[in-house]
């Protein structure tokens, strides 16, 4: 069994925001030279997501306007965990919805995907460094 | 490591649908003849989902009012996606509730499930073909 | 390729329990003598997750709060899974939000996590035995 590990880093400037990030995953797998297996994608911080989904930019609003109806940011005060100093309860459940990793099947070298998938780090609360984490395995 | 890779296809009448597919994911299991490891369950595309939880036809209706509620089809107009000439962006919405994937321990050269686990093919935008990726690793 | 399986069981006296397993998941990490590979942890029961996010008291009852804003338990007449007897329903919807698995990478032996991931069991139909399977792969 083989296996690659990587680690990538993202800093939004927007507390909010959706990355595509499929073609620097599609290379650490290029890298693996693994033909079949899998590759892991998680966020390593418990207020932002790993998740599949489409890359139309309607849609990434239509997603922002959803969590905020879903888990509102404001007003801080609703929440328990802000009265810890944090204002960012908000984020650790909308992570809870968008989900923490994914599992892309590998199969003759590539990711095994369906015509629109595309691979997206989801930030909920941003302006600050935040890693991902890339393990792919297999032989 | 040994690996198998299957695709199954789905079309369903309706645009909402929830179907048990265990028995096809066991079929699968068997031809890997894979004693240990693990099975991946994957919707190829993303207005439907892959996830495990209880064959009972009264909550699958109480799924369906329970989506419809957290992301109504209707007025589509609500959804900017749908500004791109669709009207599924409810269905991508359903999609990250439902999840899009499943991981399945394979123990003894069978899926490892509890005694109610059953897994499940969740369509939100049906009425064409759609597939699912099935990869099983292991020894 | 190695593996080991584990089963850990719970029963807690409340019907909703977050409980914090991280190091019932370290600990098994440990006996695998795996280096490089991954863990996947998983509730064997359709009305409980296992779920990253922070170990915070007010979070955790932010988290409450709000699972039972998204699927109420009372009245348990608004489901009709409960006229099946059961009173449980709107835990089955509860785990589709939190999840029913994750999968951890492991590095170097052991749980490849940023600083505050931690593994929770999330409980939502309690009062009984339940069981969570571990199974980790690598080599």
């Amino acid at each position: 069994m083989k296996s690659i590990t990587k680690y990538l880093t993202f800093h939004t400037e927007k507390r909010f925001k959706l990355i595509n990030i499929t073609q620097q995953i599609e290379e650490i797998v290029q890298q693996s030279n693994i033909n079949e297996g899998i590759c892991l994608i998680n966020s390593m911080h418990i207020t932002s997501s790993i998740f599949i989904n489409d890359d139309e930019k309607g849609l990434h609003l239509d997603f922002e306007k959803w969590l905020q109806k879903l888990a509102p940011h404001l007003p801080i005060e609703q929440y328990l965990h802000n009265d810890t100093g944090e204002d960012n309860a908000d984020a650790h459940l909308k992570r809870q919805i968008m989900g923490r990793e994914t599992i892309v099947a590998i199969t003759g070298g590539k990711l095994d995907f369906g015509p629109w998938e595309q691979i997206f780090y989801g930030e909920f609360d941003g302006l600050r460094n935040k890693k991902v984490l890339v393990k792919v395995i297999g032989e």
